[in-house]
Order: structure tokens, then C-alpha cells, then sequence
């Protein structure tokens, strides 16, 4: 296939890298140029704007945000003047407003529109190891599907309507948040105690909560470094997403309300370019525990 | 050896059953008198008071919570005219306050404690297959370690102090109310968005949430049957033990205390007897959903 | 009238001594002895148990909690013992739960059970100026309204179950705690942006919150001394007796649950002491303020 | 003074008419015709566009929000066409964030710019009696200090910085939104509990809690007809964006986090547009009650 590739941040080089290696004709585009002739060297075609993406069987729209999304895609006449056989993949989380946004701007301009976030870290994007929630008009994700067998391990097809998989990530990282506060939470209980939280931390990920989230997030709470990872103020963003698209309809979401109000303390505390799992240091320091297990 | 068991409820009965098989002398009590006669044919002795259970090497309480382990242990000269070397292990899920209430009048009455909270329901326990969380003197804990052996799978030391290992459970079964509370606002938030919420369940069990925690409470909340299990209103004093352990130790506890609020609601709505992952309901009417998912 | 008095405190004090200067007949008791060698001297009769208190038209007790009203009142045969036309006027801030055990008590002993919780401290108790907080059957408050008219400038009746006014009690409690957090909320925002807080709160008590609660409690906030005043401990206590009442109803208190965290996050710094407007010092830190405005 | 005017809704119309009586030359612009035609009969001028406003000695802004401010103040070259001595006084209550970028953007077309949103509704603005959060440079507020003093009752200064009257403002709103909240909730316990809520907002509003913002908000809870007022949507724009200047300043505010989630929850069922003090029919639903008092 012919593909355009928009966005070559941390997760979008590892997911072109993929489609080149499996034989596609890649052109992509970044902001910056220094990832363009890293993937050039490898055999991706270099574009000057992001229009020129929209020119092949498929564009894959992977960038930070909302607002990234916005200047690449709509500040030009890229749709209107795309390929009207080519499917546009935005695999960025994006809000569900925006997700309903691009809905009709694609309709409008005649263009198929997949939106389809992906869950796992850059490392598992170079693996071919995503898992790709998908939503959009069934044959339009059946055209693509060979895209996401090579950048995902499974693809989870969640809705007709695109924005549904939107809802669906952000359901995710709000779960993922809430682990994280449970944990922060049950461990300053028990280190209070005198319980030495990685033995909690060892009952929890041996029994009930023996699961990736409880796993990764246990540790790097009880390690205490910090190092992103996702970064804190990454995270606000999806939970307040996450509470924009509860508000749109109707839901309140009583546990992420909490965890807004302890990432935004976190960043008053100097902790926003931390990994989001120093929201813990919040419970910590509100049960008057050093800002590490066991004060070390 | 020669062991008091006291309570013989669905959890003691299994475990009392597991002694007496490994040929163990058991004596056993409890308030109601069938359950001690079932236990007698499978050749346990009688007891007509639980002052009888601290004649032998251990004995074993198993009752419901404070009030039941106050009256049958604390409202006699039971401990004070105890064999000086039996071992008397608590696997109640009892309060902080009364653990360390306990742990006075033990020593007090020179007889050796150990809490020992499980993990696990009834029909886990008939297996020996519960997750036993101890706490106490090192020493004790060895003498009973063979009879832990024979009720559980495993065994956690949680410190040397026995409430140790009841701040432990009780932060445990925090941990499962809070991803029944988060499992339960994000089907519903994907739900307002006609995304099934099966489908994110699957996700969520399939990857980041594979845990028996989640396995289980993500059905029970896509069935909405909630037959008990393990009951709202105990779920609630569990909640409310763990807030009081916080309160005693300057924790404050916030996804607790949303928690507690939704487990009232769901009491004031009628869902005091149901399984506790009713509480999953309170997000549904406040979302505007049905009282079962698709409405059915 | 002749009438028994339990409980000389801070509040107890003034309250007896409006009844003898009105030329009662006034018996006290004090489980420590200075506050009944006070009275003494300004006429009062000198009780040795509280039993004494029953043997006249009214008996009077303001004790600290639930735990000081038993062990006084139901740790005797005061009540069986006491004149069959005495009216028992109970003006602690008690639990609803306790309220009603009192309430059986009492119609066990064939004694009429008025209950009266105040708002108003010490100065105001010794002035004559408290609000009563009335509940149980008419006529036995027509008679003890004398009583009432000599220590409060007014007597709200809120219904025929005397637990009635208890929860009237602690919803006025709860307003007052919901009213210092919203405050300490308000000034840690505008603090935050450089706005003196000072100049906010004049706003506020100068239009629409122009009124003691805000009046009072701004103040303190404002002034960072927290000299109690109304003790953080005490304050915690009844936030939790109003959680504890809203649980018994069914009724979720969202705002109360914030509260608590905080009056514990507070317990847990060291302010267990101060006023309870020295939550507002959690709202402080939470926002990366210094502990007094203004840095000072 | 010749002054421009934009925006007449409820507020503007009564707020431009004290200034057409006092003698001002007030030329008008309104995005609908008919109320610059009723205007234009009491004396104002007509005017095409926004950009005419700000060729006087001043310009009022007072449009619904950020948006509206936007389209009409940012969309043109009004600020860069401007008379340079005009002072611009933007009433709306606008987001801190758009604040700040009123600063810059008037700062760079050098048009001195002051913030003053108001407090008060309708019948209040057209009386001339409204309470006005001011915050600039202090020689530009002296200068429309006149037109200030026909408006409002009094004006508040709170800050050199233009946004920080913004702040206030928003700080405003939340401690209202926070005592109908706490109001809701106190009034669902006692009504559970049988008392009369009449009697308790009595007692609040004789007492601790004599200021209008209780005497007014407890009467609409009481009747329980919620006519707007101030709309339900108006007030989660105000909470919102009260989280929002939280956030960007690392302030966590629980209690806006309780009342957003609540008015969600009463968005979701039907009530956006009634009065905001129908978030209340929040608490009386989780508790059990029916939507009115008394089940009336």
C-alpha cells in the first residue's frame, strides 16, 4: 500500500518502521526534520507539508494531541484534496469532542475516517505488540486491518461510530489512573502501619491484582524514581478528558474527579514531568510519609 | 495437634473440615448448634462453650467481625484460664482498634496471638486454598505454620505485630472496592456512548487488568444479578474499617470515601443484601442508565 | 424547680449557674470535683453520684459524648431510680444511634426524654443566648421551656423523636465544616493568583455570605492562629457522627467525606489541637502555600 | 464620557440604560437588533460592528463568555484601531486563562484594559446596586470609576492584574455553588430523619447562616421549582473554569470537583435548564427522597 505517516514522536517512528520493513511505500511527515531522515535512511519517502499525505491508499495520523491534530489536518485543505479512496487512520488520543469533530469534517470532505488509539509504550509500538482500539465504518477497518496486524497484536474493533474508540481509550487511562490511586493509597495505609508496602504490593500482584497495571505501576510507586514513563501532565490531560467526555454525556466520574485534584497537587508540588505514578507521592505526603518507602 | 475451632460459619466450616482430614483432635463451637453436629460426624468433638477452645496447642476463631470475637472471647475468663502454650490465631476480618485491643488483653492473659485475616471464599477455603495475610511473633507463627498449610495456599507475613496483618486485609479488600468503583464508572461512561461495555471488559481483562479482581467483578457487573457472594452492607463495614484505620493513623482515604458514599446510596436504594459490586449501580442511575446493561 | 445538673464544663458551667441565679433549686455532679465547688458557692447542692440528679422536676445533662452520657446515665440504675415526673433533658451533642438507644432507654424506665443539643460557646452558654435545639413530645418540652427560656435566647422544636434534634445538630455542625473548607478552598485560590485573601473575604461577608459562620471562620482562616476555640478532634467527631447518621438513612454526604479527609490529613500534620478551622491549613499545603497568608 | 457598549442581554441592557440616564454618550452594539433598538429609544446610538465601540473615552464588554468576548473583541482589528486612551472594561465573567490573553493582547495594541465582573442579577444591574470585582492598572480604574459608581453599589479592588478580578469572581461562584451543595445535603439527612427541612434552614437562617446567599438559594431548594435564575449549564461553565484556574495553578479544589460531578449527574437527568440550586435534586435522589419536599 501507499502510505502517508504524520507524526513521528516516540510511538509514531516504531509504528512507521513497521509498515516500511513489511514492504509498504511509506511517505512521512514530523514537525521536526531529524525523525524524517532517520525513517528516510530506512526507506520512508520525505513530504514536505502534511497534505502531501493524503495522496495514497491510507494516512495514519499519529501526533501529541488534540490541538496537534487540528494544525496538521485541518489548517490546510489536506481532506478536500485527498485521495477519495484513501482511509484516514488518527491513532493519537485525542478528546471526544475533537474524535466527533473530525467525524464530520471527513464526511464532509467525502474521506473514510478510522480512529483507532493504541495502548503500550514506544518500546511495544517497535515490537509490533499494540493493542489498537478501533472504531469506525466496518469496511473501512477491514481496508486497514493489514496496517494493524503489523503494529498491533490485536486490534479491538469497539463501535461503527469513530469517537467510540476515543471514549474507549480514555475509559482505559481513567482505570489505569485509578489503579494507581488505589495502590498510593493502600500502601500509605499499610506503611503507616509499619507494614512494609512491597510485601502489600507482593500479596496484590500474587493474588487479585496479579495484572500488568498493578504490576508496572506497584513498583515504580514503591521505587519511587519516577522517571517517565508517561508523563504526569500527559496524564492529567486524559483524565480530564476523560471527565470532559463523562460531562458531554451526562456521567459523573466520581474517582477520577479525585485523581484531577491529586495530579493537579502533584504539579504544585513540582512533580509534572515525573511519571503519572508520582501522583502517590500526594497520598504520601497527605499521611505524612517521606516522599519515599521507608524514608531512604 | 489439638485444636478449639470457634465459628463455624461458611468459611469455618471448610477450614474446621481441612483439620479434622489432616487428622488434627478439633474441638469446635459455635453460636447455632447444626453446624457444630455436621462438623461432629466428620469427627470433630463438641464444645459447649467457646472457653473450651483454649484447652489444646491452638485455637482457631473464625467469627463474623468485633462484636462476635468480643462476646465469645472477651466476655469470659476464656483467655485467663487458657493453656498458657496454646497459640490463638484470629482470621476474623476485624477492626484495627479491636486487633490491638486483642493484642492487650493477650498478653495481659500471657497467651500468644496471631491475626491471620484470609483471603478467598467459601469454597476456596474448602479447597486450603486461601490466601492467609499473618501477622504476630515469629515464633507463634511457626508453631501454627502447619495448620496455615493445611486452610491455605499461601501464607504472608505481614510484621510482628498482629493488626499488622489486619491493615493489611483491610487494605486489600479496599483495593478490590475501588476497582469494582472504577470497573463500574467506565462501563458506564462507555456505555453512554453505545460502546458495549463487554467489549471493554474484554479489553480490559485481555490486557492491562488481566487479574482475577477485575475477571471477576467486571462479569458480575455486566450480569447485574449480584446474587451474594459477599454482601453490600459487609463491603460497607469493611470500607468503613479501613477509613477508621486511617483515621486513627492521619490517612485520609478519598476513593475510600467515594466508595463508602456509593455503597450508602446503594443501601438506600435497596441493594443492601446484594453482592457488594452492586455499588456498581449507583453509577449507572447517576449516569441515567438502566439498572441493567443494554437495558435489559 | 428542682433540678439535677451533670456535667460542669466549659459549657455546663454557665448553663447551671443561669438556673440558680434564676432561684432553681440546682443539684450538680461533675466527675471531677473543682466545676461542683464553683457551683457550690454560688448556691448549687453538691451531688455524689449522678443518680442524685433524678429526684427532682427536670435533670439537666451536658457531658462530652456518647461515652461520658453512659457511663454517667446508663452505667446505674439512675434512670429506674429516678422521680416517675421528671423530665430528662439531654443537651450533649450525642450520635443519632445513641440518641435513639436513649430514647428505648428511656421509655423502658417510663421517664420523659427531651433532647436539646445548643449552638453557641461557652460565652454565649453563660450569657443566656444559646440556640436550643428541641425534640421530643410537646408536653414535655412545655414543661422544661422555662428551663430553656433561662439558657438560650431562643428554642427551635424540631420534632417529636428526640434523636430528631441530633441530626439537626450534626447537619449545622456539617454546614459549618462545609462552610470553613469552601472558604479555605476560595482563599488558597486566589491566594495562588496573588489576590489577597483578605480582600476576598470582605467581599463575602459583605454581600452574600454576610453572616457568623463566615464572619467567625474567615477570620481564623484569614489570621492562621486556629487558638480552639471548637478542638480539630472534636470537629472530626462530628463530621463523623453526621457520616455515621447519613449511613443509617442511606443518605451519601459527598461534602462531609471531603471533610473528613481533611480533618484527618490535618490530625495527621499535627493540628489535632487547634481550632478545626486548621483544616483550612490542608487546603494550604495542598496548594503549595505557606501555612499563615501571606507567607508571614 | 462617549462609551462604547457590547453586549446587551439582561445584565448589559440595565447596566447601559444607568449610563445613558446619567448623560453618557453610549453608542451600542448587540449581535441580535431588538434590544439596540429599545436602547436607541432611550438615547443610545447605534452602532454597526463591535470595532465602533472603542473610538470613545471608554468601552464596556458584557457578553456571555470566552467565546462570545472572542468573536466580537478578536475577530476584528477593534483593539488595534482603537482611540490609545480608551480604557476597556470587560465584564463577563471570562476564564482566568482568556483573561490573561486579554492582558497580552491588549498590552500589545497598547489599550489599557480592566476586568470587572459583577455580582447580581438582572433587577440588581438595572437598579445600579451590583457588586464589582475590579482588577488593573489602578489610574485606569480611577478613570472609569464614574461610570463604576452609577452601575454597582460598590467596587471591590482586588489587584493590578487585570485577571485577578477574574479569579475572584470564579471564587465567588464556587462558594455559592459549595452552600447549595452543602444546603442540599444537610436538608436530604434531616428530611430522611423526618424533621422538617423548613425548620432546619429556619434555624440556619436565623442563626449561624443569616446571609443571603442561604436565605435565597435554601427558599429555591425548599420549593423545589428551580426557574432560572442562573441556569444549571451557566453554572458548570463557572465550576469548570473555576477547576481550571486550580489547575493551572496547582490548586486542587474537592469540594468544585463534588458539585461538578453533581451537576453532571443533574445535566444527565433533565435539568440543565433549570436554576443551579437544582443540583440539589442530586442528594434528595441518592438518598432516597422524591424530587420535592415533603414528596409534595
Amino acid at each position: 500500500m501507499k502510505i502517508g505517516f504524520i507524526g513521528l514522536g516516540a510511538m509514531g517512528r516504531g509504528m512507521a518502521t513497521r509498515l516500511i520493513e513489511a514492504g509498504h511505500e511509506v511517505h512521512v511527515w514530523n514537525r521536526s526534520p531529524r525523525p524524517v531522515e532517520e525513517l528516510a535512511q530506512r526507506g520512508a519517502h520525505r513530504l514536505e507539508s502534511p497534505q502531501g499525505a493524503f495522496a495514497g491508499d491510507a494516512a495514519v495520523t499519529m501526533l501529541a494531541d488534540d490541538d496537534a491534530v487540528r494544525a496538521a489536518i485541518l489548517g490546510s485543505d489536506a481532506l478536500r484534496a485527498a485521495n477519495k479512496k484513501l482511509v484516514h487512520i488518527v491513532m493519537s488520543t485525542v478528546s471526544v469532542a475533537f474524535a466527533r469533530e473530525l467525524e464530520k469534517v471527513h464526511a464532509d470532505a467525502g474521506i473514510a475516517y478510522v480512529s483507532a488509539p493504541v495502548m503500550g509504550r514506544p518500546e511495544v509500538a517497535a515490537a509490533g505488540k499494540l493493542n489498537i482500539l478501533a472504531a469506525g465504518d466496518a469496511a473501512s477497518i477491514e481496508r486497514v486491518q493489514p496496517l494493524f496486524d503489523l503494529i498491533g497484536q490485536k486490534t479491538w474493533p469497539l463501535g461503527a461510530e469513530p469517537h467510540q474508540a476515543n471514549v474507549a481509550k480514555l475509559a482505559m487511562n481513567f482505570l489505569l489512573a485509578s489503579a494507581i490511586e488505589a495502590t498510593a493509597e493502600a500502601t500509605a495505609l499499610v506503611e503507616r502501619y509499619k507494614v512494609d508496602p512491597a510485601k502489600l504490593t507482593e500479596v496484590m500482584t500474587a493474588t487479585l491484582f496479579a495484572a500488568p497495571a498493578y504490576a508496572i505501576y506497584s513498583k515504580l510507586i514503591l521505587e519511587g524514581e519516577f522517571k517517565p514513563g508517561f508523563k504526569l501532565t500527559l496524564g492529567l490531560k486524559d483524565v480530564r478528558l476523560a471527565l470532559a467526555a463523562g460531562e458531554a454525556a451526562g456521567v459523573p466520574l466520581p474517582f477520577a474527579s479525585v485523581v484531577r485534584d491529586n495530579l493537579v497537587d502533584a504539579i504544585g508540588h513540582g512533580d509534572a514531568d515525573k511519571d503519572w505514578s508520582a501522583v502517590s507521592l500526594v497520598a504520601r505526603r497527605r499521611a505524612g510519609l517521606p516522599s519515599k518507602t521507608g524514608g531512604r
